[in-house]
């Protein structure tokens, strides 16, 4: 390998990475490991035909059923073999299959192979080793054979919280959740017209934020509303130190995938958001940072209020690259978050 | 008047209405007084031809026209004359016209006119002399001239605040409004497929609640979302005395214009509240109780947490029966709100 940005990183071969589960999240971290040049895609599995694996064959990729081929074979799709033949290819997989298989395929599949494997969000914190956030516990994952990248919402309150920890030290943090109702391509799923609230006291993303940043004193309630495009985070933080609102639009601004964004520039919404996203010539129109609007950053008798938009279809995508990186022994965080941000264009 | 409820009540005659302005809330208040025993709906005034006009002339209720009656008669309207000649027969006014017109009105029509008036909650505080919910400071609006009927999203949190704050004591309560992004006839209103912040810090309902309950320290913020049905409030109250969460199901279960609703009665959104409020036989699918989640209620860490759904249309329609009787003298607070309790069938 003679490009610069990679000299430091001694790979004796590339990464070979299998993507499990090509829907939502999969067809994204395939897209983005293609632009590692420091991994290599091995292959994507598919469960039952869809325009997706289609798109996939047509570009090269190769596919991989679950079992038995045979009906994606019917379909006219090209399979090279089942997932066990993906196995013997791959250094590490990206199981991106709807929860709970990824945690069962761990002990169906991977670990017998003897293949390291990341599992995303839906899975339960106790499905892998340790949840990962890149920014948070990068550290922690180096080496370790599974690794859960955990949701976007937690992805999202993770960045921020503990941005503001490092900074000027949280004392506890209150959020609610305004979630989208499906992703864009969901046709059945709701609310068409209704506020959905949650009944669960926390949310599960309070405790899920625990499971990266550790000690965090963080309760969440969510409510699910009729978009779909993006989550939005209400933050309510008290911290330690007291900081001016532009220090914490400072810092904000120099924290890796989070976006500083102004209300004022025609980026008043979370539809705006998305469309500054197309507008970037990001793939699908995905935003990948968690976008915070700086009018909206305001201090008030020792706590911090501040909204932020999470794009709940991509912003993991990063945390996975991260990850195989991690796990397959890099030891540089910051230099993994920057190989990255440059091959996504973040 | 024979009517064993009302006749505590001595009036030497009825209370004589008058509404300005027919649009959503308007149309409500003017089917509200109807409904009551000691008062009389001496007419409403249109500006423009509109549906509503038709239907209320359909139903004997004279129509008045702000100024000139021109364009209500080309329009085959039968108009009784002008906003000079209503206040001719009426006694007080519920001015249900868009902000800022009310406190416009007040000093163009009803001072000179020697006529009391309501205002609704989009006027400025200062536009008349006191800010209303009536379970919670009716008494200071009796013989009033002037006095606020506030939004609907101040009168539901008062409600509830207000009742938590006389049975335990509020030391600060926060809140996450998701506001609805139009009522359902509202063609022209959006978003239609976005989350949209507010920037105001707080939100201008929280100091809106302390223009009713004095004292309260509240803070709020607030989005919008695309729904037709109800606003949602997610609370956040830390109280002075520690109930059990039975306690506070018990208070909200007594407190008046509140609801208690279950979520596994089916009930878990806005949309089944409201489809609730339709099968009870409301008009127009009304629900002008606050409704807070059973479920929903919880404690953590000394802090109470509920979700509170607002019926944006018709939440304020008793507060408006209950400030005509309390500028007219009626003293009886309990009384009053028992009487339009009954007549609306709340």
């Amino acid at each position: 390998m003679a490009h610069t940005l990679y000299d430091f990183m001694r790979w004796e071969h590339m990464i070979n990475v299998g993507v499990v589960g090509y829907g939502t999240i999969g067809k994204r971290v395939a897209d983005a490991v293609i632009l590692q040049e420091d991994m290599k895609l091995v292959g994507v599995t598919g469960r039952t035909y869809n325009y997706r694996l289609e798109i996939a064959a047509s570009r090269g990729i190769d596919i991989y059923s679950i079992e038995t081929p045979s009906q994606l074979k019917d379909q006219g799709i090209k399979v090279k073999g089942n997932l066990k033949d993906l196995l013997k290819k791959a250094d590490i997989i990206v199981d991106c299959s709807p929860k709970p298989c990824g945690k069962e395929n761990i002990d169906k599949y991977y670990k017998p192979a003897g293949v390291k494997a990341i599992l995303q969000g839906g899975e339960k914190n106790d499905a892998a080793e340790l949840s990962f956030v890149a920014q948070c516990n990068y550290r922690d994952a180096i080496n370790k054979d599974y690794v859960r990248v955990v949701s976007c919402n937690t992805t999202g309150m993770c960045r921020t919280l503990h941005a503001l920890d490092k900074a000027f030290g949280v004392k506890k943090a209150r959020a609610t959740l305004i979630r989208r109702g499906g992703d864009p391509h969901a046709v059945t799923r709701g609310p068409i017209n209704a506020i959905v609230p949650s009944f669960e006291l926390p949310s599960h993303h309070g405790p899920d934020v625990r499971t990266v940043l550790y000690d965090m004193e963080v309760f969440t309630t969510a409510v699910i509303v009729p978009t779909t495009m993006m989550h939005m985070h209400n933050m309510s933080v008290v911290l330690k130190k007291q900081p001016s609102v532009k220090e914490v639009v400072e810092l904000f601004k120099k924290t890796p995938r989070v976006r500083v964004i102004k209300a004022n520039h025609k980026l008043g919404s979370t539809a705006e958001v998305i469309e500054l996203a197309r507008d970037l010539g990001y793939k699908r129109g995905d935003m990948m940072d968690i976008c915070v609007w700086e009018e909206g950053i305001g201090l008030y008798d020792g706590e911090l209020f501040f909204p932020q938009a999470v794009h709940q279809e991509s912003d993991v995508i990063p945390e996975n690259i991260d990850a195989i990186r991690a796990m397959m022994g890099f030891k540089d965080q910051e230099k993994s978050i920057m190989l990255t941000n440059i091959s996504l264009g973040i």
